[in-house]
């Protein structure tokens, strides 16, 4: 339920444009996701975000599998389940296996309750947190 | 601010001291953190979620540190402060980094920004995400 | 998927019917949003959200194009993608233009990025804030 | 409770401590807030959010103290109330003023109810949105 | 860490003083709450919210302690530790025992757990959920 | 848009079906929610959370309809539709009346709303919540 309509290739203004093909050539696909042309109305916030994304998740301390695991975690938490579904597959394509799939799942959900434990009982900073 | 007083060993229940113990046989420290103590008051709860806690963050097809992070992730997003300082603490007992730390941080960042994005865009799932 | 089945004109006791007519005349539409349907079902809360809406949203000190960028803000942080969109719709109808909706999702996205980096580096509050 | 220490400016890599002087003359102040000091142990980070902040917060479609409004909005749902106190002061140092204030909180109060009920009926989406 | 004062009696505009005292006659307490004396800045909002917690609240189909559980509940989700605060105190003068208490608490952990489980696995709604 | 495919009785692993046949014996239904279907995938996850909720949403200090509302208003919160409507129908299997439905809903709505303008106006604890 879209409150933009999604951008077509030819729809795009060239800087967006732009940045669709730069997406394919770097995912090498032909795909470029909704999101990218839902975005593509505001195409220096497009860019920008494409930009940052690239940084961000490309391999360093953390490889590229870890942070899209994390970009799971967040994404589940927020609720966002496009998010959650095209993390996922991009996880996939980075190496997940069904077994870490699942160890991911466990580990969000033990969080999600712990969270919620702590704030429900006011547990406040032990001492040696503040050295 | 507790909404239970945080229980000692002594005034914890037998079930509740022997997860005490318990923790700091596997832990390999003195310290119960505030968590613990406050969740003592139902010794059935506290030994649950131990338990879990020690299956679900064991070196499995993901490692420890793996793990941390992302329950640092789920934590940050759940706002919950006291978890997001306990578990950057335990993931740096596991080895992270003040570069990966930095990482972590700009992957959440990243995630928040989009997962906005994608709901305030409306963005519908895309063809191929339902095959 | 509701909850609850959507009450047509028919269906609602007089008292939802009412507001469902006065709705129309203050919206100056035929049309009858869904919520307000599927809240039909409890008359008394359905008469107290429309007048607290009214209340709300009329213009004073801030203008209703502002209030409804801020209700955006706030339903896209909730992920209620419904409110959303009904509320980009009621911005629209109140001036909103394309290059104020970038805006908006920039800053959205921003207040996200910047809320999560707090929590997750356990910022404390400035002393100047205490004063 | 920091999970990093706040950096002097004397303990501030040289790139985050041109970040920190360029704040002061910008904000002309020579406040440097916490935020950019926890920050600052990666000062890529820090210059990337301080440099997007002052794009996106800049008069544009919309005026900086309606984007200050949302950005209120969004902390206050996040639940970071370090961002809402120093978004609150931003604000008014931009104009707020006490009526405004109180109806922001106002329309704030106003979504968060109706987000809920809207998730807790379940209404699904009226014909005319998917148009 | 206000945004605003909390007021004293003195300090309150007539019709925000009224509803202390009002506050003060219905829960027979000489305690005003800091959330009333924050609140108090816009009398109006201040008065709608008392006028509508007591309308909600109040003993119906559900009683009053369940009322408060479903608060806490929220309230925890939300990261409110004021709201968790004052509404488990409140619940437990509408008789709430400790092991009432442990069982709200291992519900709320239930839950977030199985809420974030659905939307990491994003499934989707039963065919007789539609029904 | 699931991440992962519903699985049949047939394509469940033996530990997985066994916990099917618990289900429908125990619940008296033919019917396993699709919730199951894709925890299945994960047989040790989908055991551990069928035990743990038959043993927290069993009677207690709570009754199962109380516990339901609660799960509910996390689920709302947690803007989780799924779950959202499998917990109202179990409330509604369990004894929720209309009348009680809207009383837990205007409830998470005054919670939502009180949440939110704590936070905003940034209210400090009151010195009787430290005692």
């Amino acid at each position: 339920m879209g409150t933009v309509p999604l951008l077509s290739d030819e729809e795009a203004a060239p800087e967006a444009r732009a940045v669709f093909d730069d997406i394919r050539a770097k995912r090498q696909t032909d795909t470029v996701n909704n999101f990218w042309r839902a975005l593509a109305h505001d195409p220096a916030q497009l860019a920008s975000v494409w930009e940052r994304v690239q940084q961000v998740m490309a391999p360093g301390a953390l490889d590229p599998l870890t942070k899209e695991l994390i970009y799971v975690a967040v994404s589940t938490v927020n609720g966002c389940s496009y998010c959650v579904h095209s993390h996922t597959a991009a996880a996939r394509a980075k190496g997940l296996t069904p077994e870490m799939h699942g160890e991911l799942l466990a580990v969000i959900a033990m969080a999600m309750q712990t969270n919620a434990l702590v704030t429900a009982l006011g547990v406040e900073a032990d001492e040696h947190f503040k050295a």
